[in-house]
């Protein structure tokens, strides 16, 4: 049977006591990290959330009390009451070393069996058994200062929007299937038999539907559920940081948000981030970096050689530059670092990127290569390497395919994997910027038919308005994304806020008026009673924090998260249930072979 | 078409003028509350979520501004700038009474059709009414000052938490399903076919969870959902500030909320509320007010009459002496107050709480009656009367029933429902208490066993412990409900902390092993491993808002809520789901006639 802490009370955390409690009588609690048993001395770590504190127990102390002590085993729960005396040996290590508490009064609150693997700050444990015992992952020192740290991120979030006038309203998670996008999670009703709710991909209308009450500015800190095949970095349910502003236009919307990333990153980081941030077009973006989240924490920008290669007769060049480009990155002084295995290498780094190839010129101190430049005329091939500024130490990288995405996805990705292969990244580096300008629709070739680049919601530049229907691809959105080191960690827009271009807007993403009335007719019979002009902003937190925090995978910055097919490996959720549930939801399972 | 803010931009809120602002140039934004046109003259009461103030067309202003102006109707949302002038009627009713805006370019951003009912502070509009066109309720200063006030609260809570070391943690919605208590809302998974998740009840087992992983202080405003028949003041979905510490005892606990609520009431309300609140046990209150949530703003108390009655031979009192009780309540002098129809009346009412009657005596200057002295001896009439103190005046109401529970039951509404009839309650007045030392188990006649009075992670009192399983009617729990003015907001207990006594409490609630495992498999593993005591607390925020801002309804203080039967008006969902998405999850429809 385990002890109770009955008659006793903590003093203060065992990271807290210092040589100035040198004398006192103080009360500590928390788990064992180590002991040392020297016979006639033991030692213990004992751990909280705050740090390590030394217990000591000697000749002089109580038997009862010193037997405890030599039995207590790693992770066990520990109460002791004693004295703060200074340590004969100090441990400059951790902050308390200078101290330690001679204990007279010690309880055993509860033991513990060996656990699967060592509490320790770093570890190389593998993720599944980490995630399978989550409650002793987070017991680590480093995904505790993650937990705290993000509590720390959300907090001055609300205390920033707050003092900038935003309140926080809640909207409901039980909702309407509103299917556009990602999948919806749907939730069977009891009492409406053959009805469902569905969970929010994002407060999306009723944010809007605040503005529209008047509520002028909105944020929330929201639960979100996309129903999608997991990628590394995406869970079912993740967390944004959402907000609506009232009579804004763009700049607006962008300033305030500017202050909450310079305010946060000051205040949980102690970074300064300058703002305001550059704003770059959408195009810009896509021809220097290859990205609409472009990573400017280093060079190696695409340069576009289609207009020298207008007579080119090489079969690759030529066939791209019917409907598509061929643009290449200078690798500058990196002809030795990229030896024709590691040029092999990136060649299929780019495949997976659905470029046909990765074509080449390297330039030594001893010899020239190229795979291509034997196809070019002498003029064409000075005209490249002129405008790549071809140096000796250089490798020149090109992607040639008759899609422009293509050229620009394989080499946006293959200038980051560069980056990382050649370190060009420095830790502790922040850089901000906002695309802007992006195109308002983009074709689906799946659907056969344009999709909203952002969503339907999206206002179209002001210029046009008129060309939604006779020109879709080339209207722009009044939309703007955050982006951070090459992620984008939020994003928003100018919002419709007429039922006649929603109307329109619905109509050219293919929604026939019978089906927008049965999705959005509650918010195109909204907009007739005089919605403000609007605009919003949603940052996925998780994100924000991983990149904050510089760690590699969200899951380090969510207490329970789930793994890629959507399971939690703790509970293991999701699980069969019973058939009188099912019964009651008036539903049944029905798997297809 | 609309017209565009371009060039212009708010330069505060409306209600935010004042004499000061005389002469300056500025701009504002809002919604049409009124306007009065003069012919020559037009005014325009433009509002926002801060107030209201005129605006100011004449002779002077240029024709086509003054067009517009004409032309506007209650809630077109316009933008106007102007100079800040003085009025020349002042209206002393609104903060900026005494200036208005003299209008040089205005822009009517969104036109209205006529609203369904028209935007005012107070309303008699039927509540249907409201909910359908929520987003237009939610326009009305009544509605915008219980949101605003909401988001304070909340935002009052997280400070307040913070600053006492408390982590906001965010626990996940798609859980295991671990069914006690009320029904889960149950989510299909796609990835695992015939597998589902469910939406929490509360956080209960992750923060334990996060407890046991030495985070110390949790707290966190969470989105619970319960699949009940809905009550007049319960939703599909709910919010809970919800919250656990590690290495306390029930008085950390309780004085660590009661801190909270001084805060909460000084900070968003201005009232001072003192502290410690009153502890009563359980067995206190249900003897003295029939009711685990006693209301104390008035007096009306129960008292026990039984031990007067032993060898009384009137049926009706001895056979409710058998298994049950007699109790009353005085009255105190409301004889004129309660007529005989009054009193039957009040018999309707306690019979809606199974009661089977209720006699009384009332005692006028004029003539005494009673419906059941006359069946006593001389003897238990005037020890009954001494009990009583029964003066000139009084009514002594009594029910009898071989049920304890109803006799509390009836009399314990009965007294809440006279207090509001005899106008017994003081608006403004809050009275907190804690209820403590509550039983373990209650019986289920439904389930026919016992079941958790509060959860099954509640501990026992440590003098029960030994007696869990040989008196489980005897046990109490180390539970504490803290109460508001008759209403409980809050609830939380010390927590079982050993796998041994987990499992023995599961066993006592008749889950076997198996099933044990099953549910809760991955809490009893993990206790194994060190979990410190601990206890907690949660609040049901709505109905502590609804509490402080003295509203009727929890639908008035959240923004977009659901009603009786679990749907919401203005999307209407739940709502059917095309085929796909049903095959998709590997369920269908299966509805019993």
């Amino acid at each position: 049977m385990s002890e109770t802490m009955k008659g006793l009370k903590r003093t203060k955390y065992c990271g807290q006591f210092t040589a100035e409690d040198i004398g006192k009588e103080v009360t500590v609690a928390g788990w064992v990290q180590k002991t040392r048993d020297l016979g006639n001395l033991v030692f213990i770590d004992l751990r909280d959330r705050s740090g390590i504190v030394q217990l000591a127990f000697d000749d002089g102390t109580d038997r009862e009390v010193f037997e405890k002590a030599a039995g207590a085993r790693a992770e066990f729960v520990l109460m002791a009451k004693g004295e703060v005396r200074r340590r004969e040996s100090v441990n400059k290590e951790i902050p308390t070393g200078e101290v330690e508490v001679y204990v007279s009064d010690l309880r055993v609150l509860a033991k513990s069996q060996t656990p699967p693997f060592e509490i320790t700050d770093q570890t190389n444990v593998k993720e599944e058994l980490r995630l399978k015992y989550r409650y002793l992952d987070l017991r680590r020192g480093e995904m505790q200062q993650s937990i705290i740290l993000r509590h720390k991120i959300a907090k001055v979030a609300r205390d920033y929007f707050d003092e900038n006038g935003f309140l926080e309203i809640e909207t409901p998670v039980l909702i309407k299937s509103t299917p556009e996008g990602a999948r919806d999670y749907l939730v069977p009703s009891r009492v409406h038999p053959g009805s469902f709710y569905a969970l929010p991909q994002s407060p999306q209308l009723y944010k809007q539907l605040l503005m529209l009450s008047g509520y002028d500015r909105y944020m929330q800190i929201a639960r979100c559920f996309r129903d999608e095949d997991l990628r590394a970095d995406r869970q079912p349910e993740f967390t944004q940081i959402d907000l609506e502003m009232s009579f804004v236009e763009e700049e607006d919307v962008m300033s305030v948000n500017e202050g909450f990333i310079v305010r946060v990153f000051k205040e949980v980081l102690g970074v300064d981030v300058s703002a305001p941030f550059l704003r770059m077009p959408y195009e810009e973006a896509m021809n220097r970096f290859g990205s609409d989240k472009p990573d400017t924490r280093f060079g190696l920008e695409l340069t576009d050689l289609s207009d020298l290669l207008e007579n080119c007769e090489f079969k690759v060049f030529k066939g791209a530059l019917e409907t598509g480009s061929v643009r290449a990155i200078n690798v500058k002084g990196a002809a030795h670092q990229l030896s024709r295995k590691e040029i092999d290498k990136l060649t299929d780094f780019v495949k997976t990127y659905r470029a046909k190839g990765l074509a080449f010129t390297r330039i030594t101190e001893e010899a020239e290569s190229s795979s291509y430049e034997k196809f070019l005329s002498q003029e064409e091939k000075e005209a490249i390497r002129q405008r790549m500024d071809a140096q000796v130490g250089d490798v020149i990288l090109v992607v040639a395919d008759p899609s422009n995405q293509v050229v620009y996805d394989s080499l946006g990705a293959l200038r980051v994997e560069l980056a990382g292969r050649l370190g060009l990244i420095k830790k502790g580096t922040y850089n901000f910027l906002w695309v802007t300008q992006f195109p308002l629709f983009e074709y689906s070739e799946e659907e056969e038919r344009f999709v909203a680049k952002h969503h339907p919601f999206t206002c179209p530049a002001l210029e046009d308005l008129d060309r939604i229907e006779s020109d879709p691809a080339g209207c722009h959105a009044r939309a703007y994304d955050m982006v951070l080191n090459g992620c984008e960690v939020g994003g928003g827009s100018i919002r419709i806020n007429t039922p006649d271009l929603q109307e329109r807007m619905f109509r050219a993403l293919g929604l026939d008026e019978a089906t927008a009335n049965e999705r959005f007719g509650f918010l195109l019979e909204a907009f007739k009673y005089g919605a403000p002009p609007h605009g919003g902003m949603a940052y996925g937190l998780d994100r924000l924090v991983m990149l904050m925090l510089e760690k590699d995978s969200i899951r380090d910055v969510i207490a329970f998260p789930k793994v890629q097919n959507a399971s939690e490996l703790m509970s293991q959720c999701p699980a069969q249930v019973d058939e009188k549930s099912l019964k009651d939801l008036s539903i049944k399972i029905d798997i297809q072979e």
